[in-house]
């Protein structure tokens, strides 16, 4: 192995203590930050990321409130809990966990949300900011990605990167990201007649897709830095596996450094949502202190 | 000249016969389409695009209404203007020309048009939706020059296309507008190491940048489609002239296709805002339908 392995787990402690100290601060003003998770039908599925939320948001100081809906909960109800927390001054942020049963769109809950309080930076105005350079809450595993790029010794302006998978959610809104870092970026998908022209080609690859061992060593340039945002669940001799969507072996002995799948991009995805509940804290406390402080006494 | 110049009046006509078609429709049924044009302070710089406008407005059927504020009023003299509009239901669309005078930042004015109004396609809502696929109403220029590709014999699923410019009002939402299309897209800039290496691989180059002369004949692919939308007043011996980014000399020696400056994205692009001013016509007129049928008798 020649490249050199990210430890997520070391940056997300670098950011847990940033939260938790934030987090204090915030409580001292009197607004702790409050997350409140939504999960609606069969909870399985749901249950390990939340449970994994819940903990990490009670060891940096934010409160979490997990709720369960019915899985016959309508949307427009879903709607109506929503719009009351948007108008809940103790609940800072709301995350919307998948998967929904068929009858809710996914897309009208996250527009539903207020732009303040979308600590998973979904809603459409948060992918608009970021084309503006104005990052107020990114999308969480977006942001967390170009964070572990970010820990690295290569100067993001001039960066030649490619970035595998063009989703709406993770591939469109990174490429903005690092363009607004500097960097010059190729963006490819299921329809680029080669991706390893461009892969190759680049300091950086990221990786989006959902498919294991999609990026093979050959498609790396030597010493590059490969992030691999994929989470896989496989078969193997040995039983079921997570790994992501690069061949760890093969791009491992080009690549300059890579994220392991679990233990990469993951980790410091929930320290970022942690990272949102306290920005939309204390963006939600200057707003309120801005409306009180311009009305006439 | 070996490439074929595309001649963007000749798209423009067939663009505005169908917006005319279109406003007939909705002036038929109630919804003649206007737009509210807003100057602020010297009208010299703009009058050129604003009297075109009108007159591109005229003759599709769309009133038009030119509005000159002195360039003492205040952000919250316009923003209660602007609010004004947003309210009339008798405005479908608002243009905000540029330049403002210094004490009045741009983007806060584009945000308080509302999102259905908003014409020119410049409000961060109308950026995020072209991330989401979801083009309602789209930047003109960014459409225009999108427009012109797509009637080029080219399949633009998988083709390579290089944006050079990465603003956030043209370059970025091109680049992302081409993603949702099935393109490959590399977005160069002022930081990029080597732009050629980039637009010398790709099927279609668009360049944003403002710079004469910037692209030359030895950065294509001989055939390639290239797309200039840069419009820049340069010197000449003969006089003061209009040219694009493109070395259009070079360039037509190499390209494929190839858009002049002027006649190329610039007359596409008021006819967008055209066709943006019936579209925001009929989903107010869809809008306000909804809201009426909704309601109980």
């Amino acid at each position: 192995m020649r490249a050199q392995v990210i430890d997520g787990k070391a940056i997300t402690a670098r950011m847990r203590a940033e939260v938790a100290e934030e987090a204090a601060r915030l409580t001292a003003e009197g607004w702790q930050p409050k997350l409140v998770s939504i999960s609606v039908g069969d909870t399985a599925a749901a249950e390990l990321y939340v449970r994994n939320q819940q903990r990490q948001a009670e060891s940096a100081g934010v409160l979490f409130e997990a709720r369960n809906y019915p899985a016959e909960t309508s949307l427009e109800q879903l709607t109506g809990i929503l719009q009351g927390l948007n108008a809940d001054p103790r609940v800072n942020g709301v995350i919307i966990q998948r998967p929904l049963p068929d009858h809710i769109p996914v897309k009208v809950l996250q527009k539903t949300v207020h732009p303040l309080k979308d600590v998973e930076g979904m809603h459409p105005a948060s992918i608009g900011n970021i084309v503006y350079n104005d990052l107020a809450l990114g999308p969480c595993t977006v942001v967390a990605a170009v964070e572990i790029l970010k820990t690295l010794p290569l100067k993001l302006e001039g960066l030649d990167v490619t970035v595998i998978g063009h989703s709406e959610i993770v591939g469109k809104p990174i490429a903005f990201l690092l363009m607004g870092l500097g960097a010059t970026v190729t963006v490819c998908h299921h329809m680029t007649r080669s991706v390893a022209m461009h892969s190759r080609a680049s300091d950086a690859v990221f990786v989006a897709v959902g498919k294991p061992g999609l990026v093979t060593g050959e498609m790396l340039k030597p010493g590059a830095a490969l992030i691999d945002i994929g989470i896989n669940r496989v078969e193997t001799s040995e039983g079921p596996r997570t790994v992501g969507d690069a061949d760890f072996e093969s791009c491992g002995e080009v690549a300059g450094w890579i994220t392991p799948v679990p233990g990469g991009v993951g980790p410091v995805t929930v320290a970022t949502l942690m990272k949102n509940a306290v920005l939309a804290a204390r963006m939600q406390m200057e707003h309120y202190r801005d409306a009180y402080a311009r009305t006439e006494h």
